[in-house]
């Protein structure tokens, strides 16, 4: 299978090792309409191909999958291109800056019986699919809660606001192990520097009242990455920055029940057991990724992180910048 | 000074200890429908007084101050009568159950002449007090944002949710840190258990596009007590379960210049510095607010945490039931 | 059972409280030299009778049991009249300033069929019973080490070095949960300050590989309480300074075999596996503790902290004096 | 300069990375009897020489530097015929396996005007660097002790124990901000699985009652890289597995007075005030010292860490190799 790059900033080279290195893949265009990306292109991998024009990748008759790891507000236009001329799409996230693009790029492949992968790489990490496994397994019971917290000191976007940047990381997440279909989202956030909200906080109802929250910042003198996962049965803690010991489940919880004799008197009872932080699978995520896509496509096989789960996330991101302007008014999905 | 002390469960005996060892109070009465409470009170104070008829306190010749540490809807009756009968009072928070409430009692006082105390106790806190001088000496700049997580498994109320029973902590000190007019709220949560919110986040609109944020749930596995403060110039972290280095404050920053070459370009330089962890007064807070307290009435002086404050607070508590109950729509202060 | 205490300094009060509060005992007379001690003792305890004079508490007719919570240097002594006026002892740790001391007493109190319990009360604490109990069910296999460090900045004593104030908690631990006779100590250490050590290193060498190791100072900026227990199939954690999860059991060793191809060379193998944080029981140790030896009285029982347990730590801590004081040479016990 | 590089394990491919990016110099040739070495040097650098014959380096006419990236045993014969070709050496740590192996090795470059330069790498991170300074501008005042821990899994040696494998960082480091020349050294450890010690403690004496001590495991469940030094006046945590804030200075300290009212008592005073994080120079260790050799040969200037510092640790590593051998025997330096 070959593969075609557009962009070579800070994720192409990541995206072009993998798809290079796989078995039964080979990078063989990298397109940047920055020239300087050459030398370090070429550094690394001598043998592939460099040019700044990217429509050398999109309509290359010798190239099957083309990888779009751009701005976000270039990819549409990559990718209806690509699928146009009978290629595979791997896009990075978020999938697109509308619901509109994303529903016709879904559109279009479907069409021309083409895979689009979005680039959702923390679905791909241990930690990630031990949190789903045990979720799926019903090891916390019912779902009360999903919050995340993923702050540091910049970077700041220019064309994008920090919800944007950030969240999407943890809406695939929230997406992938909640599993259910969101009704509403409200966010709330400000900006102070460059003209687009570098502080927010997005809240995501969804039936059986499951709600998640996402608190984003490009302000913070401290990197945080945390999750916590709220259920009937446990409680998860899930510290991305933790080299060991990841996740964290607590056996614990509360309990109501009425008083017998006292049907007026809820009686409130907390248990608290032990700590457990299960060994995680040390896997490059994008690794995983790459490979599985490679697999979809020889297998014919839409790929779990496909455009409809990039159309969820952006259906989110972009109700939450429709909601942050009104100042939190909720935004029905 | 002679003091009663209407309610004696929790908190009650902590109030009692520090009026009854300050120097020149003393606690002569003390009441509570549970009598129960009289054995407790008295294996501890042989010599105070006990009662289930909390008109005993407020309507007592013998007594000018007293405290009310009663839940949170009582208080208004029991403050209102106090006043009524010629008498100091000293409110557990949240200072009232509604605006109005806290508006009349405010009424009340200053036509009496008599003095409110609402017990905002982390306002003396050591921790608080340090960062108050900071940002009032400008050490942070223009502040950005104010952004809370308080999170723990319970306590839970029957009578109020989360946010009355925990927010009351952070939106008084972030009433007092930034000391400015609120403008608008949005609070969004979830019920799971009891019928009132166990989980519930706030976003607090000031002028000058400061943002507060304040996340509390009573169904974390972990106890987290921690507020991050951004400022043009230094940031902040507090974390009040550290034992030593309670608050530390970071010499980081961002600044934005236009790209003379470029209008259009911004250019984001980060400052990245030294990390600083100023020694914080060991103090007991509530023995600073109680011993203020009487030296507020002596002098015949405002204390700065008086029904005003406790008014700011319920103000806003008010505005978030209001946003919840809509799913956060933005309630205008 | 009815207690005379002597002794009403820093731990003093502690002892009284529990023993005056347990069922079925009384704590009917303290003595102190320090006159002072009289008033704390009358504030929360009216009812005990108060002396200066030890004696008043080692002749009395009424009373049962002494506890002997005095420096180090006078245990002997008090310990002695006690037991030849007939009384059970219990005495603060550690047990006596030599070997010789602590035996005499040993075999005093057995002529007398009279029991002594050494205070060595984090053998009661929910950590340790869950660490003795995970190493008597050879959850953790063969042990290979035990690595513990304790160090804070001061309590300075004038009396006793830093080993004889700290390291008697370590090695009262170590003898418990390693329960087989030392061979060896080696010790070494500096003055800087007052004369005697304030920095101090321990190794016990046991039977069968194990070796053990206590580092404790008087000078450090930061409080460390951990030990590192390492077994042939476990490895533990105890950090006694974390509120909730003091005690982690990691799922990780090392094996080792020849490689059958060439067998001269070692093959190494890693095995990482989960983490758990058991749920350790919250009791105030010295509760149990003092519960527990009025039981070994009534049911004529020795406790496993008796004479015999104070002696070995004093055995060790009596060969780590010997050996700092020649830069670490090896004392076999 | 052109460089030849014996040893490309684990450690010799950072040693080329380096040695070929500096300006002005060139990897020309890499030895190691692995044939397999060839592709992976191959694979990043296409143009750089192999060989499986260390000879090849050893008397090329085109190379003036040779860097010796070997198991320890071989280091003297290595490092020596390097010489004797005229060649500048740049030796792993530990430098040599004896001190006498040592001697030669400075003796010969002295005698040729070569230079040495031990891979003390360490030496040259940011954190070493301004731990280095604040004890030279007497930031901590005089030095009280120097407490070192380095524990982890693995990775275990067949031909050294942990003292040769993990000590040589600590004891260089130890050497070069003490500056002093130690006394004594105790050493004391367990072997357990291989025949090699895997567990030690080694003790250093010096002058004026600094006392230095070093804990290595390789059987320890957690990694740890924690340093305290504690001054007369301030002290320091550096805990080297954090990001962002390596070093922690925190200004406090212990007086002791004698009483005036009574001369035999002394007065123990504590000061506790802020703690301070300085910002560390993130470099890359060892690119700052390849530089630095470089540099070091051209200005014909001997390096800070040459052979007299790497004898310096390898005369403390024999030295504690011989006491625990007969279990903490003192050996005199």
């Amino acid at each position: 299978m070959r593969i075609g790059v557009i962009g070579y900033g800070y994720w192409g080279p990541n995206i072009v090792r993998n798809f290079h290195t796989l078995d039964n893949t080979e990078v063989i265009l990298v397109a940047d309409r920055n020239p300087n990306c050459e030398m370090r292109l070429k550094k690394t991998f001598p043998s592939i191909g460099f040019t700044t024009n990217e429509n050398d990748v999109l309509t290359s008759p010798n190239i099957d999958v083309v990888a779009v790891v751009t701005p976000v507000w270039t990819h549409h236009e990559l990718a209806k291109k690509a699928l146009e001329n009978g290629k595979h799409v791997f896009v990075e996230k978020p999938f697109t800056y509308s619901v509109a693009q994303a529903e016709e790029l879904i559109e279009l492949a479907d069409r021309k019986n083409l895979k689009i992968m979005v680039d959702h790489t923390f679905l791909f990490t241990g930690a990630v699919r031990k949190i789903k496994d045990l979720v799926d397994k019903r090891e916390l019971g019912d779902l009360y809660y999903y919050d995340a917290l993923r702050v540091n000191l910049g970077l700041f976007q220019h064309d994008v606001n920090v919800i944007w940047d950030l969240a999407p990381h943890d809406l695939s997440i929230m997406d992938y192990v909640i599993a259910d279909k969101p009704e509403a989202v409200v966010a709330t956030g400000e900006k102070h520097l460059n003209g687009v909200e570098d502080v927010a906080f997005i809240t995501v109802y969804f039936p059986k009242r499951v709600i998640a929250h996402v608190n984003v910042n490009w302000l913070s003198p401290v990197k945080v990455r945390t999750t916590l996962i709220g259920g009937e049965k446990k409680m998860l803690v899930w510290n991305d920055l933790e080299v060991d010991e990841k996740i964290r489940i607590y056996d614990k919880g509360v309990s109501m029940s009425t008083n017998p004799a006292n049907l007026h008197q809820l009686l409130v009872s907390y248990r608290s057991g032990d700590m457990w932080a299960p060994q995680v699978e040390q896997v490059e995520a994008l690794r995983a990724e790459t490979s599985y896509f490679v697999k979809c496509i020889e297998e014919n096989k839409n790929p779990f992180n496909d455009g409809a789960a990039g159309l969820r996330v952006v259906r989110i991101l972009e109700a939450a910048n429709r909601s942050i302007r009104s100042r939190g008014e909720a935004v029905t999905l």
